[in-house]
């Protein structure tokens, strides 16, 4: 008699904590495809990257949030990863993480993303991760009926695929991005290298001391990337990506090292 | 008469803060090579990887620190990057980032570093850098008058390098670790995937209630890479870096892909 498949373990993880409805949409998405965790970051924890927590201890905490099971973590999505792994998961066999409120899209913003990142982290452990963002503004975005919907169905077709098929070959993780209205197509295309241009703006506190804040204002989509597909076309955008940080063979790297070393006294 | 070439613009920063004694080597190893401006973050920001501050304001001080000019930001080496180059600096023609008081060595280090996250930073916005750390425990370490020669004449000859024949084409960013020990050599090389086994560890507070602290035990280090190179040889890595991030052309995600489209009611 043929034994029953063994039940894949699923990490069901955010950046936006356990409060955000993106990640329930995520969590309705997957529930029945595995046996499923939610592990998440207790506050908002955008543009954490792939931060680690090493100077402090951190906390976890059991909760039920209508009537489901999550856990939080006073940390980084990545945090999050390593707690969960330890911890209530195990190795899971796939990370899925979101469906974050605003778009992760670009080079830029993937590197900072903390939803990106918990799937970046992942895979520096060797397990395949997916991470689905929305270009909405609103979280009460997210819950429109018809948008809810669209989101779910199309996480759960794509996170069915990964675990019935694995991940494709040389991939370490997808990065999925949903525009703001009802997609009309999915492209698999490149990130572009730049979302934002940055800029600071100056003010002055009551006591007329200057504060700085951090602001970005939308710079124009080169065709064929992530940003234009999913910002001027209206489609949903699948970036395909290997664990970042790529070596580069240099021939005048090793010139100018060679030239260094004939001038150190060693 | 031939103009005098113009005066390269030098950001010096780290993730340490203005009191490590690895900023300061730096800072003198660099000091007569262009306009040098000192932009650290305020308190040591380890681990923050590419981490922004969108959600709150940033205060910037300037204060002088043996003699010397050091402006501190509230924020990650990131949000130093912007704000020095949205306030005090401009557009630097080259980052240096550290001497870090621990090594950077391996993906997963170099994603979370923030030593290496500062310059990872500039290269989005188009700015060559390097990044120095060297593998000592301690800083009293780095200030043994041998090592701290030794390390400033490397990082001098090195920056020199960069700023007279531009940084290597296709290279965005270097990454520099040092050896404990007088190094012996310097060699090229690729960065390991991973330099710790990350676990957690449990404990309960006087009231009883659990906290976790993160850690890492070192891997074996595969013979080639930057962890090799600096641990087990005595070496100096240097290990040139493409901006992260690669996409990856997979005719498997493309049909996942079409055969998910072919299923969504659009």
């Amino acid at each position: 008699m043929p034994q029953a498949p063994r039940k894949p373990t699923i990490l069901v993880t955010n950046d936006d904590g356990p409060f955000s409805p993106g990640l329930w949409i995520l969590y309705e998405a997957v529930k029945d495809l595995g046996n499923v965790h939610v592990v998440v970051p207790e506050t908002p924890k955008s543009a954490t990257g792939l931060g680690l927590t090493l100077h402090k201890p951190l906390r976890m905490n059991k909760l039920s949030y209508s009537g489901r099971t999550v856990y939080v973590v006073s940390g980084t999505p990545s945090d999050v990863i390593y707690v969960a792994m330890n911890t209530v998961v195990g190795k899971p066999d796939l990370v899925v993480s979101g469906v974050n409120i605003g778009d992760n899209l670009s080079v830029q913003v993937i590197l900072s993303s903390g939803t990106v990142g918990a799937v970046l982290q992942a895979a520096i452990e060797g397990i395949p991760g997916i991470a689905f963002s929305a270009a909405v503004d609103e979280p009460e975005e997210m819950e429109e009926e018809r948008y809810r919907e669209h989101v779910l169905n199309i996480v759960r077709e794509l996170t069915s695929a990964v675990l019935r098929e694995g991940m494709p070959r040389g991939v370490d993780v997808l990065n999925v991005n949903f525009p703001s209205v009802l997609a009309r197509d999915i492209a698999v295309v490149r990130a572009a290298r730049k979302r934002f241009t940055t800029s600071i703006v100056k003010r002055r506190d009551p006591r007329g001391i200057p504060y700085y804040w951090l602001y970005g204002q939308p710079v124009e989509a080169e065709p064929g990337t992530d940003v234009h597909t999913v910002l001027e076309k209206g489609k949903i955008a699948v970036t395909p990506l290997k664990l970042p940080v790529s070596y580069v063979e240099s021939e005048e790297v090793k010139r100018i090292v060679e030239e260094i070393k004939g001038k150190i006294t060693w």
